[in-house]
């Protein structure tokens, strides 16, 4: 009898033993914030030389960053419809035919067979949502209630879908089925999207106070639920029109582009008060990204700036390709600038190692799992190089402190008419590859490729890998390409 | 007798009381070692956005920055002579008859009536000590014995005198008497420059361990005496030649500049340790700032850069006027950046206010006594303007976030030839002036005038003030134009 009790305590510990590590894992994942910001530039926070020097402080960001680490050398693609493919899926965009801007006439959309960051999350449990623009296609299998998100509030396009109106009458817009106007919608899981309300210039205004409205009453419920989530906060600032909302019209020093850089401070700093508010800010990764170069030429005076760098949205130049990003995780990851390289396809893995979810072996994925260096397991980052497509071509490698140009970026504005509707033509290769030293010279107006020759197999063994990669898994076409 | 006594006491309290408030300002009398680097841009320094990011990381300077005020408007004149000119004079360099690059075969000098930052810390008593470069006139009066220092060690001219052998044997080259080639100089308190050693390309890589081994010396045995001092620390680096020092050389990731960019650091730091080790911290202010922009493709690849801002060294757009500059005093000044406007030319009255000193009333003093803003007495900088001469023309004007051209910058990278010899034709006058906001538009791409015509009399206020102080005190002929 004794024996038997005995035993049985023994069981029962061993058991519990048996347990507890599944039940510390369960307590301890994290939530995930995810803040996107819409055509900010390298230049425009203030811990990147931008802030109060630009005429529109930006605080509550600047926190963020040295609360948490904060990259200089966050690498993106060249403009929104590619970075938020390549931010989903953890691949180059040109794997799932997403290289070039959705724009009106034009059929680009996520494939249902993509694996996205949201899918990524739901299959280990997570509560997800996504608040704000998606803008990865607007056929049903593409959206995010469709795409893993188990609810949906925003736009689906972009933010400058205000335009399409009366513009687009004739154009086949990419709109939802059943929609004919620009529209902010709602959706939850599986199911359709519906309308809420028209999306104007108005509505612009005001749009992210409600992505930030939304986000805070979401981290509130769900934060009381202990389930962990998984929320993307995709803000419509400082991307054009930046059409001001009452509370910022005029506070900034440089007009609407600032007063949109000042809301956007302000209403992050609302979605991190609601973190803390629900007491959860030591288990939330808070990940705050910007989704591509600054529109500076194209868009001004209502545009955005890349720094020392050279460069805007849609070019591959280092305006375009480097953007701001820092990443909070309390007691995890250590604050302070890094200038390690980092890539928006690099979260995919990072999270699936973080949240133990398995990343598909079906496909290439070009992001690498970052977080042994993110939790100090190890000194540098794993990434060193990144190629850079626009539409079907390769235009260039950044391969150290190295860019090497296959072609030529001309005035430095962006190859735009080849970026948005893909009509070819507006490129040309280069004779001989470009070489240049970013480091030395950021804004790259010094070709060093008659002295650094030797940066040429570094370059190819990449291009080569991916190349290789192709074999087993071709790219589809570019569909801008396709249809013209 | 008891009364006797009693107003005895009385009388020895009240003499008490009366000398007390002298000998706590005697007692509080700060220290200062002034840090000036030389063509060191703004976008060089890691809190700048440079250091590691640039492949020379600097994180001596950048805790020193993180440890007093980071002026992100720190405004100088456009080259060496002009700038310390201004720094050593408190007045626009066109003001001493050095508007112009001293250069071989130009026979600028600063005259001996005029009061400099040495004399001013002489006047209270100060001992005064000056390492380094020089750079504002080799006559026998110009020279920093004779201008308020207790001491000097380093080169009379600039950092690239290197160049002037043998270049030079013909032009009558600006050396001290009896010098026929550069040389590194020793002189005490009114005496005669001393030869020590040529300066050479050889001498070249290892000044600035010399000017760091003088200073820790001198500030070590200063600090025994308990006597405040004003030591100058001036720099020979990052100017080219960057011929590195062994213990530098391939130090960086960008060659020689970057080399030099880190020893800087690195000696920076050893005079930092020696004002700790001689435990005089909290009571030594310790300014370090460049002393105008970067050269950048007139060296390249042995050139600074000037991070988001366009222009160089000898031109006056921004890249050449905003350059780094940082102050600490622990306990007094408020650690953080500070957008504020703060000139070069305002160290003089500020010093003088700090250590009671009187400044010059029969001259135009164009600093302005910054003490009540750098003690957080007041919240703004008393700056909100500036003037950029080059030669006898005024070039420009700062005025808040705009910069109002009078001349065409051509390229942006400077007027050289009238910049250095005053040669004249080199610029031309424009027929309506340029306004460019310069937090809106930091590479200053956009002519704003049409819509900002505004500016324009705020601009000629303080331009016409500068020209009613010419009636009293007319400006003494550049040497340089008088000469060709």
């Amino acid at each position: 009898m004794k024996i038997h009790a005995l035993a049985k305590i023994v069981i029962l510990a061993l058991i519990g033993f048996l347990l507890m590590p599944g039940l510390i894992l369960a307590k301890e994942k994290p939530n995930v914030v995810f803040m996107l910001a819409d055509n900010l530039g390298y230049g425009d926070l203030g811990v990147y030389g931008g802030g109060e020097t630009r005429g529109a402080p930006t605080p509550r960001i600047d926190k963020l960053a040295n609360e948490g680490i904060q990259f200089t050398q966050f690498l993106v693609e060249s403009g929104c419809t590619p970075s938020r493919a390549a931010l989903m899926t953890g691949r180059y965009s040109i794997r799932s035919g997403l290289s070039l801007v959705i724009v009106p006439g034009t059929p680009n959309t996520l494939a249902g067979k993509e694996v996205t960051l949201g899918e990524l999350f739901k299959s280990k449990g997570y509560s997800t949502a996504y608040f704000g623009k998606w803008h990865v296609g607007t056929e049903k299998q593409s959206l995010p209630q469709n795409q893993g998100f188990d609810q949906w509030y925003g736009i689906p396009n972009t933010t400058d879908e205000t335009f399409y109106v009366p513009g687009s009458k004739t154009a086949k817009a990419p709109l939802p089925d059943g929609f004919t106007k620009p529209a902010i919608v709602s959706a939850v899981k599986g199911g359709d999207a519906e309308f809420v309300k028209e999306y104007t210039y108005e509505t612009r205004r005001t749009i992210d106070f409600e992505i930030a409205d939304k986000s805070i009453e979401y981290i509130k419920n769900t934060a009381a639920k202990k389930k962990p989530f998984f929320l993307f906060v995709s803000w419509t600032r400082p991307h054009e029109p930046n059409k001001p909302s009452k509370k910022f019209a005029g506070k900034s020093r440089i007009g609407d582009y600032g007063d949109g850089v000042m809301e956007l401070d302000y209403n992050t700093g609302r979605v991190l008060d609601a973190i803390d508010d629900a007491r959860i800010r030591k288990n939330t990764i808070v990940v705050w990204v910007s989704d591509n170069g600054p529109t500076r030429t194209t868009a001004w005076p209502d545009g955005g700036f890349a720094g020392p760098y050279r460069g805007e949205l849609g070019s591959s130049l280092e305006g375009s390709i480097r953007t701001a990003g820092m990443m909070r995780w309390p007691g995890k990851i250590k604050p302070g600038a890094s200038n390690e390289m980092f890539s928006i396809m690099d979260f995919f893995p990072t999270f699936a190692s973080i949240i133990g979810a398995p990343v598909p072996s079906d496909r290439p994925i070009d992001g690498v799992d970052q977080s042994d260096f993110l939790l100090g397991e190890q000194k540098n980052s794993n990434r060193e190089h990144l190629l850079t497509f626009i539409g079907d071509r390769l235009h260039s490698v950044r391969w150290r402190q190295f860019r090497v140009y296959m072609v030529d970026q001309g005035g430095g504005s962006g190859t735009t008419a080849e970026f948005q509707y893909g009509l070819g033509g507006s490129y040309k290769i280069l004779d001989y590859p470009q070489i240049f030293n970013i480091e030395h010279d950021p804004r790259e107006e010094y070709n060093v490729s008659a002295h650094h020759g030797w940066v040429m197999p570094h370059a190819m063994k990449h291009i080569m890998e991916y190349k290789t990669s192709l074999k087993k898994h071709p790219n589809p076409p570019p569909p801008n390409l396709a249809n013209h």
